[in-house]
Protein backbone atom coordinates (compact mmCIF):
# COMPACT_ATOMS: atom_id res chain seq x y z
CA UNK A 1 0.00 0.00 0.00
CA UNK A 2 1.59 3.56 -0.65
CA UNK A 3 1.92 5.70 2.50
CA UNK A 4 -0.73 9.10 1.05
CA UNK A 5 0.89 12.73 2.31
CA UNK A 6 -1.20 13.90 5.10
CA UNK A 7 -3.89 16.45 4.12
CA UNK A 8 -2.67 19.70 4.71
CA UNK A 9 -5.57 22.50 4.52
CA UNK A 10 -4.58 25.47 2.16
CA UNK A 11 -3.51 28.30 4.29
CA UNK A 12 -5.81 31.08 4.66
CA UNK A 13 -4.75 34.82 3.78
CA UNK A 14 -3.28 36.59 6.83
CA UNK A 15 -5.80 39.52 6.78
CA UNK A 16 -8.67 37.24 5.68
CA UNK A 17 -7.66 35.11 8.81
CA UNK A 18 -7.49 38.65 10.94
CA UNK A 19 -11.08 39.86 10.39
CA UNK A 20 -12.39 36.63 10.42
CA UNK A 21 -11.10 36.03 14.43
CA UNK A 22 -12.71 39.86 14.43
CA UNK A 23 -15.78 38.79 13.41
CA UNK A 24 -16.11 35.61 15.60
CA UNK A 25 -15.14 37.62 18.59
CA UNK A 26 -17.84 40.57 17.94
CA UNK A 27 -15.22 43.37 18.22
CA UNK A 28 -11.94 44.56 17.54
CA UNK A 29 -10.31 44.36 20.42
CA UNK A 30 -6.27 44.07 20.31
CA UNK A 31 -4.86 43.51 23.64
CA UNK A 32 -1.43 45.66 24.34
CA UNK A 33 0.84 43.41 25.97
CA UNK A 34 3.96 45.70 27.56
CA UNK A 35 4.33 44.31 30.49
CA UNK A 36 6.80 46.62 32.96
CA UNK A 37 8.31 45.01 36.23
CA UNK A 38 7.54 47.88 38.54
CA UNK A 39 3.66 47.71 37.23
CA UNK A 40 3.39 43.85 38.05
CA UNK A 41 0.62 42.96 40.63
CA UNK A 42 1.62 42.74 44.51
CA UNK A 43 2.16 38.67 44.28
CA UNK A 44 4.69 39.12 41.28
CA UNK A 45 6.75 41.94 42.79
CA UNK A 46 9.27 39.63 44.56
CA UNK A 47 9.76 37.58 41.70
CA UNK A 48 10.28 40.62 40.22
CA UNK A 49 13.06 42.07 42.29
CA UNK A 50 15.44 38.74 41.43
CA UNK A 51 13.89 37.22 38.21
CA UNK A 52 12.37 39.96 36.21
CA UNK A 53 12.22 38.04 32.95
CA UNK A 54 10.41 35.53 34.54
CA UNK A 55 7.96 37.56 36.37
CA UNK A 56 7.02 39.50 32.78
CA UNK A 57 6.87 36.35 31.80
CA UNK A 58 4.43 34.86 34.11
CA UNK A 59 2.22 38.27 33.63
CA UNK A 60 1.92 37.45 30.25
CA UNK A 61 0.57 34.31 30.25
CA UNK A 62 -2.03 35.36 32.98
CA UNK A 63 -3.05 37.88 30.59
CA UNK A 64 -3.38 35.87 27.64
CA UNK A 65 -5.33 33.32 29.51
CA UNK A 66 -7.60 36.29 31.16
CA UNK A 67 -8.76 37.32 27.65
CA UNK A 68 -9.45 34.69 26.01
CA UNK A 69 -12.43 35.29 23.74
CA UNK A 70 -12.89 39.05 24.31
CA UNK A 71 -9.65 39.65 22.31
CA UNK A 72 -9.06 37.65 18.93
CA UNK A 73 -5.47 39.96 18.42
CA UNK A 74 -3.23 40.74 20.85
CA UNK A 75 -0.04 42.71 20.01
CA UNK A 76 3.19 41.86 21.99
CA UNK A 77 5.56 44.39 22.76
CA UNK A 78 9.12 43.36 22.01
CA UNK A 79 10.87 46.13 23.87
CA UNK A 80 9.77 45.10 27.04
CA UNK A 81 11.06 41.74 26.41
CA UNK A 82 14.20 42.37 24.56
CA UNK A 83 15.47 44.81 27.68
CA UNK A 84 16.07 41.29 29.44
CA UNK A 85 19.05 39.91 26.81
CA UNK A 86 18.73 36.01 26.50
CA UNK A 87 16.27 35.76 29.27
CA UNK A 88 13.70 38.05 27.77
CA UNK A 89 13.90 36.34 24.59
CA UNK A 90 12.89 33.64 26.43
CA UNK A 91 10.19 34.79 28.22
CA UNK A 92 9.18 36.77 24.63
CA UNK A 93 9.09 33.04 23.09
CA UNK A 94 7.35 31.60 26.16
CA UNK A 95 4.53 34.37 25.26
CA UNK A 96 4.11 34.03 21.63
CA UNK A 97 3.74 30.00 22.51
CA UNK A 98 0.97 30.64 24.69
CA UNK A 99 -0.77 33.02 22.30
CA UNK A 100 -0.82 30.69 19.67
CA UNK A 101 -1.88 28.29 21.70
CA UNK A 102 -4.83 30.05 23.16
CA UNK A 103 -6.19 31.27 19.37
CA UNK A 104 -5.26 34.57 19.06
CA UNK A 105 -3.87 36.37 15.91
CA UNK A 106 -0.68 37.41 16.85
CA UNK A 107 0.95 40.81 16.31
CA UNK A 108 4.62 41.22 17.32
CA UNK A 109 5.39 45.18 17.94
CA UNK A 110 8.65 45.24 17.50
CA UNK A 111 9.19 48.24 14.63
CA UNK A 112 11.60 46.84 12.37
CA UNK A 113 13.23 47.95 9.42
CA UNK A 114 16.17 47.74 7.09
CA UNK A 115 17.31 47.37 3.74
CA UNK A 116 17.62 44.18 1.29
CA UNK A 117 19.01 41.09 2.98
CA UNK A 118 18.63 42.51 6.39
CA UNK A 119 14.93 43.31 6.19
CA UNK A 120 14.67 39.31 5.21
CA UNK A 121 16.55 38.37 8.09
CA UNK A 122 13.93 40.12 10.17
CA UNK A 123 11.23 38.70 8.25
CA UNK A 124 12.46 35.68 8.93
CA UNK A 125 12.84 36.50 12.85
CA UNK A 126 9.11 37.25 13.19
CA UNK A 127 7.70 34.74 11.24
CA UNK A 128 9.53 31.95 11.45
CA UNK A 129 11.72 32.20 14.51
CA UNK A 130 9.15 33.93 16.51
CA UNK A 131 5.97 32.67 14.39
CA UNK A 132 4.11 35.88 14.86
CA UNK A 133 1.26 36.73 12.12
CA UNK A 134 2.06 40.10 12.00
CA UNK A 135 4.47 42.00 12.65
CA UNK A 136 4.89 45.98 12.92
CA UNK A 137 7.24 48.08 10.66
CA UNK A 138 8.92 51.36 9.64
CA UNK A 139 8.61 52.39 6.05
CA UNK A 140 11.44 55.36 6.11
CA UNK A 141 13.32 52.87 3.85
CA UNK A 142 10.81 52.45 1.43
CA UNK A 143 9.10 49.63 -0.31
CA UNK A 144 12.11 47.35 -0.99
CA UNK A 145 12.54 47.36 3.10
CA UNK A 146 8.63 46.22 3.12
CA UNK A 147 8.36 43.37 0.67
CA UNK A 148 10.15 40.73 2.99
CA UNK A 149 7.30 41.12 5.14
CA UNK A 150 4.35 40.86 3.10
CA UNK A 151 2.99 37.58 2.27
CA UNK A 152 0.10 35.70 2.13
CA UNK A 153 0.40 33.85 5.42
CA UNK A 154 1.65 36.96 7.18
CA UNK A 155 2.02 40.40 7.03
CA UNK A 156 3.25 43.89 8.63
CA UNK A 157 1.46 46.90 10.01
CA UNK A 158 4.06 50.24 8.46
CA UNK A 159 4.07 52.93 10.70
CA UNK A 160 2.14 55.92 8.83
CA UNK A 161 0.86 57.92 11.59
CA UNK A 162 1.71 57.97 15.54
CA UNK A 163 0.33 58.62 18.89
CA UNK A 164 2.95 60.35 20.87
CA UNK A 165 3.58 64.25 20.63
CA UNK A 166 6.87 64.61 18.64
CA UNK A 167 5.16 62.34 15.74
CA UNK A 168 4.01 65.62 14.44
CA UNK A 169 7.78 66.65 13.83
CA UNK A 170 7.94 64.93 10.81
CA UNK A 171 5.09 63.13 9.86
CA UNK A 172 2.91 67.10 9.55
CA UNK A 173 5.32 68.47 7.25
CA UNK A 174 3.64 69.65 4.10
CA UNK A 175 5.37 68.23 0.97
CA UNK A 176 5.46 70.88 -2.06
CA UNK A 177 2.71 68.26 -3.64
CA UNK A 178 0.40 69.39 -0.73
CA UNK A 179 0.60 65.93 0.80
CA UNK A 180 1.74 65.54 4.29
CA UNK A 181 5.29 63.18 5.02
CA UNK A 182 2.05 60.95 6.63
CA UNK A 183 0.30 60.50 3.52
CA UNK A 184 2.76 59.94 1.05
CA UNK A 185 3.73 57.02 3.30
CA UNK A 186 0.21 55.93 3.05
CA UNK A 187 0.52 56.11 -0.81
CA UNK A 188 3.74 54.25 -0.71
CA UNK A 189 2.44 51.77 2.27
CA UNK A 190 -1.08 51.59 -0.37
CA UNK A 191 0.79 50.70 -3.19
CA UNK A 192 3.45 48.42 -1.67
CA UNK A 193 0.30 46.12 -0.53
CA UNK A 194 -1.75 46.38 -3.49
CA UNK A 195 -0.36 42.84 -5.03
CA UNK A 196 -1.08 41.19 -1.34
CA UNK A 197 -4.96 41.49 -1.39
CA UNK A 198 -6.80 38.79 0.55
CA UNK A 199 -10.09 37.57 -0.60
CA UNK A 200 -11.89 40.45 1.77
CA UNK A 201 -10.24 43.28 0.07
CA UNK A 202 -7.56 43.73 2.32
CA UNK A 203 -4.05 43.77 1.68
CA UNK A 204 -1.31 41.88 3.91
CA UNK A 205 0.47 45.15 4.33
CA UNK A 206 -1.37 47.08 7.06
CA UNK A 207 -1.07 50.70 8.37
CA UNK A 208 -0.18 51.76 12.11
CA UNK A 209 -2.49 54.67 12.30
CA UNK A 210 -2.81 56.69 15.78
CA UNK A 211 -6.03 57.17 17.72
CA UNK A 212 -5.11 60.48 18.94
CA UNK A 213 -5.57 61.83 15.61
CA UNK A 214 -9.27 61.20 14.07
CA UNK A 215 -8.82 63.87 11.44
CA UNK A 216 -5.80 62.34 10.22
CA UNK A 217 -6.89 59.19 10.25
CA UNK A 218 -10.05 59.91 7.92
CA UNK A 219 -8.07 61.41 5.40
CA UNK A 220 -5.24 58.56 5.72
CA UNK A 221 -8.52 55.78 5.03
CA UNK A 222 -9.51 57.28 2.35
CA UNK A 223 -6.22 57.40 0.77
CA UNK A 224 -5.35 53.50 2.03
CA UNK A 225 -8.80 51.32 1.54
CA UNK A 226 -7.30 47.86 0.89
CA UNK A 227 -5.33 48.48 3.95
CA UNK A 228 -5.68 47.33 7.77
CA UNK A 229 -5.15 49.86 10.28
CA UNK A 230 -3.75 48.71 13.65
CA UNK A 231 -4.81 51.61 15.93
CA UNK A 232 -3.41 51.92 19.11
CA UNK A 233 -3.64 55.46 21.55
CA UNK A 234 -7.45 53.37 22.74
CA UNK A 235 -8.29 53.84 26.50
CA UNK A 236 -5.20 55.31 28.33
CA UNK A 237 -3.79 57.49 25.71
CA UNK A 238 -6.56 59.05 25.45
CA UNK A 239 -8.92 58.61 22.39
CA UNK A 240 -12.23 57.38 22.27
CA UNK A 241 -14.90 55.74 20.17
CA UNK A 242 -15.06 59.27 18.09
CA UNK A 243 -11.74 59.09 17.53
CA UNK A 244 -11.29 55.63 16.26
CA UNK A 245 -14.79 55.60 13.84
CA UNK A 246 -12.65 57.40 10.77
CA UNK A 247 -10.39 54.05 10.67
CA UNK A 248 -13.01 51.49 9.52
CA UNK A 249 -14.35 51.80 6.12
CA UNK A 250 -18.23 52.53 5.28
CA UNK A 251 -18.57 48.86 5.87
CA UNK A 252 -17.54 48.53 9.47
CA UNK A 253 -14.43 46.79 9.20
CA UNK A 254 -10.92 48.00 8.17
CA UNK A 255 -9.18 48.55 11.80
CA UNK A 256 -7.93 46.91 15.19
CA UNK A 257 -7.88 48.77 17.74
CA UNK A 258 -5.49 48.09 20.44
CA UNK A 259 -5.91 49.25 24.38
CA UNK A 260 -3.17 48.30 26.51
CA UNK A 261 -2.34 49.87 29.75
CA UNK A 262 -6.35 50.01 30.65
CA UNK A 263 -6.49 46.85 30.14
CA UNK A 264 -3.35 44.82 31.84
CA UNK A 265 -2.68 47.09 34.41
CA UNK A 266 -6.89 47.06 35.22
CA UNK A 267 -5.97 46.08 39.09
CA UNK A 268 -5.43 47.96 42.50
CA UNK A 269 -2.06 47.49 44.30
CA UNK A 270 -3.80 44.91 46.85
CA UNK A 271 -5.67 43.30 44.00
CA UNK A 272 -6.19 39.53 45.30
CA UNK A 273 -8.17 38.79 41.79
CA UNK A 274 -5.89 41.02 39.50
CA UNK A 275 -6.21 38.60 36.71
CA UNK A 276 -9.98 38.45 37.10
CA UNK A 277 -9.91 42.52 37.10
CA UNK A 278 -7.76 42.02 33.70
CA UNK A 279 -10.34 39.94 32.11
CA UNK A 280 -13.57 42.36 33.51
CA UNK A 281 -11.58 45.73 31.81
CA UNK A 282 -10.79 43.46 28.69
CA UNK A 283 -14.59 42.47 28.52
CA UNK A 284 -15.80 46.49 29.23
CA UNK A 285 -13.71 47.74 26.55
CA UNK A 286 -14.79 45.22 24.33
CA UNK A 287 -18.63 45.94 24.88
CA UNK A 288 -17.57 49.49 24.58
CA UNK A 289 -16.16 49.01 20.85
CA UNK A 290 -19.20 46.76 20.09
CA UNK A 291 -21.54 48.91 20.90
CA UNK A 292 -20.04 52.24 19.86
CA UNK A 293 -19.14 51.18 16.31
CA UNK A 294 -22.58 49.47 15.48
CA UNK A 295 -24.18 52.90 16.65
CA UNK B 1 40.99 51.53 58.79
CA UNK B 2 38.14 53.16 56.73
CA UNK B 3 37.62 50.48 53.35
CA UNK B 4 37.61 53.42 50.56
CA UNK B 5 35.62 53.33 47.55
CA UNK B 6 37.55 51.93 44.44
CA UNK B 7 38.65 54.73 42.27
CA UNK B 8 36.95 54.86 39.08
CA UNK B 9 37.92 57.41 36.46
CA UNK B 10 34.88 59.40 34.87
CA UNK B 11 33.17 57.92 31.92
CA UNK B 12 34.59 58.91 28.68
CA UNK B 13 31.68 61.12 26.22
CA UNK B 14 31.04 58.33 23.72
CA UNK B 15 31.51 60.62 20.52
CA UNK B 16 35.22 61.47 22.00
CA UNK B 17 35.90 57.75 22.85
CA UNK B 18 34.79 57.29 18.97
CA UNK B 19 37.31 59.45 17.42
CA UNK B 20 40.08 58.79 19.82
CA UNK B 21 39.58 55.05 19.03
CA UNK B 22 39.65 56.35 15.01
CA UNK B 23 42.60 58.20 15.59
CA UNK B 24 45.02 55.63 17.64
CA UNK B 25 43.72 53.38 14.66
CA UNK B 26 44.83 55.38 11.68
CA UNK B 27 41.43 55.12 9.97
CA UNK B 28 37.74 55.47 10.51
CA UNK B 29 37.20 52.23 9.32
CA UNK B 30 34.12 50.16 10.81
CA UNK B 31 34.04 46.27 10.23
CA UNK B 32 30.11 45.43 9.23
CA UNK B 33 29.40 42.22 10.92
CA UNK B 34 26.15 40.85 8.82
CA UNK B 35 27.14 36.74 8.82
CA UNK B 36 24.84 34.90 7.15
CA UNK B 37 25.20 30.83 7.14
CA UNK B 38 25.09 30.32 3.16
CA UNK B 39 28.19 32.35 3.17
CA UNK B 40 30.34 31.05 5.45
CA UNK B 41 33.93 29.50 4.43
CA UNK B 42 33.48 26.10 3.50
CA UNK B 43 35.29 24.73 6.68
CA UNK B 44 31.96 26.34 9.02
CA UNK B 45 29.45 24.93 6.46
CA UNK B 46 28.93 21.45 8.60
CA UNK B 47 28.48 23.18 11.75
CA UNK B 48 25.85 25.65 9.84
CA UNK B 49 23.73 23.34 8.22
CA UNK B 50 22.65 21.87 11.80
CA UNK B 51 23.66 24.60 14.27
CA UNK B 52 23.43 27.59 12.16
CA UNK B 53 23.43 29.68 15.85
CA UNK B 54 26.80 28.60 16.37
CA UNK B 55 27.91 28.73 13.27
CA UNK B 56 27.88 32.78 12.94
CA UNK B 57 28.95 33.03 16.21
CA UNK B 58 32.54 31.27 15.33
CA UNK B 59 32.26 33.37 12.22
CA UNK B 60 31.91 36.16 14.25
CA UNK B 61 34.59 36.06 16.43
CA UNK B 62 36.91 34.92 13.60
CA UNK B 63 35.96 38.19 12.15
CA UNK B 64 36.65 39.73 15.18
CA UNK B 65 40.21 38.42 15.88
CA UNK B 66 41.18 38.91 12.74
CA UNK B 67 40.11 42.80 12.12
CA UNK B 68 42.20 43.90 15.32
CA UNK B 69 43.88 46.90 15.32
CA UNK B 70 42.66 47.39 11.71
CA UNK B 71 39.34 48.33 12.38
CA UNK B 72 38.83 50.35 15.27
CA UNK B 73 34.47 50.53 15.43
CA UNK B 74 32.46 47.47 14.95
CA UNK B 75 28.84 47.34 13.38
CA UNK B 76 26.80 44.42 14.34
CA UNK B 77 23.90 43.75 12.51
CA UNK B 78 21.37 42.77 14.81
CA UNK B 79 18.64 40.66 12.11
CA UNK B 80 21.33 38.36 11.14
CA UNK B 81 21.25 37.03 14.80
CA UNK B 82 17.68 37.51 15.83
CA UNK B 83 16.58 35.44 13.02
CA UNK B 84 17.76 32.18 15.35
CA UNK B 85 15.52 33.65 17.94
CA UNK B 86 16.86 32.59 21.60
CA UNK B 87 20.18 30.28 20.62
CA UNK B 88 20.58 33.61 17.70
CA UNK B 89 20.36 35.87 20.80
CA UNK B 90 22.42 34.21 22.31
CA UNK B 91 25.51 34.35 19.21
CA UNK B 92 25.00 37.80 19.45
CA UNK B 93 25.61 38.31 23.03
CA UNK B 94 28.98 36.25 22.74
CA UNK B 95 29.39 38.53 19.48
CA UNK B 96 29.13 41.58 21.40
CA UNK B 97 31.65 40.15 24.78
CA UNK B 98 34.41 39.19 21.87
CA UNK B 99 34.15 42.79 20.39
CA UNK B 100 34.17 44.57 23.64
CA UNK B 101 37.12 42.34 24.67
CA UNK B 102 39.20 43.28 21.98
CA UNK B 103 38.56 47.19 22.27
CA UNK B 104 36.25 47.55 19.93
CA UNK B 105 33.77 50.83 19.56
CA UNK B 106 30.71 48.89 19.19
CA UNK B 107 27.50 49.90 17.03
CA UNK B 108 24.94 47.47 17.49
CA UNK B 109 23.12 47.69 14.44
CA UNK B 110 19.57 47.39 15.16
CA UNK B 111 17.48 50.23 13.72
CA UNK B 112 14.96 50.59 16.98
CA UNK B 113 12.16 53.05 17.10
CA UNK B 114 9.28 53.41 19.39
CA UNK B 115 7.64 55.92 21.23
CA UNK B 116 7.68 56.98 25.16
CA UNK B 117 8.82 54.40 27.99
CA UNK B 118 9.17 51.35 24.47
CA UNK B 119 12.16 53.33 23.29
CA UNK B 120 13.89 53.74 27.02
CA UNK B 121 12.92 49.76 26.77
CA UNK B 122 15.20 49.63 23.23
CA UNK B 123 17.73 51.43 24.99
CA UNK B 124 17.96 49.34 28.04
CA UNK B 125 18.07 46.37 25.85
CA UNK B 126 20.97 48.14 23.51
CA UNK B 127 23.02 49.55 26.37
CA UNK B 128 22.26 47.19 29.64
CA UNK B 129 21.48 44.17 28.11
CA UNK B 130 23.86 44.14 24.61
CA UNK B 131 25.84 46.78 26.09
CA UNK B 132 26.94 48.55 23.17
CA UNK B 133 28.45 51.70 22.54
CA UNK B 134 25.70 52.94 20.21
CA UNK B 135 22.69 51.19 18.23
CA UNK B 136 21.37 52.60 15.43
CA UNK B 137 17.55 54.23 15.34
CA UNK B 138 14.84 55.00 13.06
CA UNK B 139 14.01 58.97 13.45
CA UNK B 140 10.53 58.55 11.94
CA UNK B 141 8.26 59.24 15.35
CA UNK B 142 10.42 62.31 16.54
CA UNK B 143 12.22 63.73 18.59
CA UNK B 144 10.89 61.85 22.06
CA UNK B 145 11.38 58.76 20.51
CA UNK B 146 15.33 59.49 20.13
CA UNK B 147 16.07 61.00 23.41
CA UNK B 148 16.81 57.96 25.70
CA UNK B 149 19.53 56.94 23.12
CA UNK B 150 21.14 59.57 23.85
CA UNK B 151 23.43 60.44 26.99
CA UNK B 152 27.10 61.02 27.71
CA UNK B 153 28.43 57.28 27.54
CA UNK B 154 26.78 55.94 24.73
CA UNK B 155 24.77 56.77 21.80
CA UNK B 156 22.84 56.71 18.21
CA UNK B 157 23.01 56.77 15.24
CA UNK B 158 19.70 58.01 13.50
CA UNK B 159 18.72 56.90 9.43
CA UNK B 160 18.61 60.00 7.94
CA UNK B 161 19.88 58.77 4.21
CA UNK B 162 19.78 55.45 3.25
CA UNK B 163 21.82 53.71 0.33
CA UNK B 164 18.64 51.06 -0.92
CA UNK B 165 17.47 52.13 -4.07
CA UNK B 166 14.31 52.44 -2.53
CA UNK B 167 15.36 54.65 0.04
CA UNK B 168 14.57 58.06 -2.72
CA UNK B 169 10.75 57.01 -2.47
CA UNK B 170 9.83 59.00 0.99
CA UNK B 171 13.61 60.66 1.45
CA UNK B 172 13.67 62.56 -1.36
CA UNK B 173 10.41 63.95 -1.52
CA UNK B 174 10.44 67.72 -1.77
CA UNK B 175 8.62 69.98 1.06
CA UNK B 176 6.96 73.32 0.74
CA UNK B 177 9.92 74.81 2.41
CA UNK B 178 12.46 73.68 -0.24
CA UNK B 179 14.02 70.77 1.97
CA UNK B 180 13.54 67.27 1.04
CA UNK B 181 12.35 64.89 3.80
CA UNK B 182 15.79 63.30 4.51
CA UNK B 183 17.22 67.38 5.15
CA UNK B 184 14.19 68.04 7.22
CA UNK B 185 15.46 64.42 9.27
CA UNK B 186 18.89 65.93 9.40
CA UNK B 187 17.85 68.99 10.85
CA UNK B 188 15.57 67.21 13.68
CA UNK B 189 18.38 65.07 14.32
CA UNK B 190 21.00 68.08 14.89
CA UNK B 191 18.60 69.94 17.00
CA UNK B 192 17.76 66.85 19.29
CA UNK B 193 21.68 66.22 19.14
CA UNK B 194 22.49 69.68 20.34
CA UNK B 195 21.99 69.16 24.00
CA UNK B 196 25.08 65.97 23.90
CA UNK B 197 28.01 67.59 22.32
CA UNK B 198 30.94 65.73 23.78
CA UNK B 199 34.26 67.55 23.82
CA UNK B 200 35.52 67.33 20.84
CA UNK B 201 32.39 69.16 19.33
CA UNK B 202 30.40 66.09 18.09
CA UNK B 203 26.91 64.82 19.46
CA UNK B 204 26.14 61.37 20.79
CA UNK B 205 23.34 61.61 18.46
CA UNK B 206 24.67 60.62 15.04
CA UNK B 207 23.31 60.07 11.82
CA UNK B 208 23.27 57.42 8.89
CA UNK B 209 24.21 58.58 5.59
CA UNK B 210 24.50 56.09 2.71
CA UNK B 211 28.09 56.39 0.82
CA UNK B 212 26.15 55.91 -2.31
CA UNK B 213 24.63 59.78 -2.82
CA UNK B 214 27.53 62.10 -2.13
CA UNK B 215 25.69 64.99 -3.59
CA UNK B 216 23.13 64.50 -0.88
CA UNK B 217 26.09 63.52 1.11
CA UNK B 218 27.33 67.12 1.03
CA UNK B 219 24.00 69.07 1.99
CA UNK B 220 23.36 66.59 4.98
CA UNK B 221 27.18 67.51 6.28
CA UNK B 222 26.46 71.42 6.00
CA UNK B 223 23.07 70.50 7.95
CA UNK B 224 24.55 68.61 10.96
CA UNK B 225 28.33 69.89 11.73
CA UNK B 226 27.75 68.40 15.27
CA UNK B 227 27.01 64.91 13.57
CA UNK B 228 28.99 61.90 13.43
CA UNK B 229 27.94 59.85 10.26
CA UNK B 230 28.00 56.56 10.30
CA UNK B 231 28.66 55.69 6.34
CA UNK B 232 27.35 52.43 5.16
CA UNK B 233 27.93 51.16 1.38
CA UNK B 234 31.39 51.35 1.03
CA UNK B 235 32.97 48.75 -1.50
CA UNK B 236 30.53 46.25 -2.10
CA UNK B 237 27.65 47.87 -2.46
CA UNK B 238 30.11 50.39 -4.91
CA UNK B 239 30.56 53.93 -3.10
CA UNK B 240 34.37 54.59 -3.19
CA UNK B 241 36.45 57.20 -1.87
CA UNK B 242 34.99 60.15 -3.97
CA UNK B 243 31.94 59.24 -2.62
CA UNK B 244 32.44 59.53 1.20
CA UNK B 245 34.94 62.56 0.88
CA UNK B 246 31.27 64.94 1.57
CA UNK B 247 30.42 63.03 4.81
CA UNK B 248 33.93 64.60 6.32
CA UNK B 249 34.19 67.90 8.05
CA UNK B 250 37.28 70.29 7.24
CA UNK B 251 39.21 68.82 9.68
CA UNK B 252 39.37 65.56 7.94
CA UNK B 253 36.54 64.34 11.14
CA UNK B 254 33.23 63.38 11.75
CA UNK B 255 32.50 59.83 9.75
CA UNK B 256 32.75 56.09 9.93
CA UNK B 257 32.75 54.07 7.52
CA UNK B 258 31.98 50.85 7.01
CA UNK B 259 32.69 48.34 4.88
CA UNK B 260 31.21 44.91 5.09
CA UNK B 261 31.15 42.12 2.34
CA UNK B 262 33.81 43.10 0.88
CA UNK B 263 35.96 42.92 3.89
CA UNK B 264 34.16 39.59 5.38
CA UNK B 265 33.29 37.36 2.58
CA UNK B 266 36.98 38.29 1.48
CA UNK B 267 37.81 34.77 0.93
CA UNK B 268 36.90 32.00 -1.79
CA UNK B 269 35.05 28.66 -1.81
CA UNK B 270 38.80 26.44 -1.33
CA UNK B 271 40.66 29.42 1.23
CA UNK B 272 42.00 27.73 3.99
CA UNK B 273 43.24 30.74 5.61
CA UNK B 274 40.12 32.36 5.01
CA UNK B 275 40.54 34.28 8.59
CA UNK B 276 43.75 35.37 6.92
CA UNK B 277 41.81 36.38 3.45
CA UNK B 278 39.68 39.03 6.11
CA UNK B 279 42.41 40.43 8.08
CA UNK B 280 44.51 41.25 4.22
CA UNK B 281 40.73 42.73 3.02
CA UNK B 282 40.93 44.80 6.12
CA UNK B 283 44.33 45.72 5.85
CA UNK B 284 43.78 46.63 2.25
CA UNK B 285 40.71 49.13 3.31
CA UNK B 286 42.23 50.62 6.09
CA UNK B 287 44.72 51.50 3.63
CA UNK B 288 42.45 53.12 1.14
CA UNK B 289 40.72 55.01 3.57
CA UNK B 290 44.04 56.12 5.53
CA UNK B 291 45.48 57.39 1.82
CA UNK B 292 42.34 58.32 0.40
CA UNK B 293 41.21 60.69 2.84
CA UNK B 294 44.58 62.47 3.41
CA UNK B 295 45.13 63.24 -0.29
Amino acid sequence: MRAEAPYTPPMMHVADRLLSAVQRCGAPLCVGLDPVVGKLPAALQTLGATKPASAIESFSLAVLAACVRVAPVVKIQSACYERYGVDGMKALAATLESAREHGYEVILDAKRGDIGISAEHYAAAAFEAARADWVTVNAYLGADGLAPFVKHDHGAFALVRTSNPGGDALQSLRLSDGRSVAEAVADLVADAGKAALGGAGYSSLGAVVGATKPADAARLRGRMPHTLFLVPGYGAQGGGIADIKPCFNADGRGAIITASRSIIYAFTNDDDDWAGSIRRAAETTHHELAEGLRA
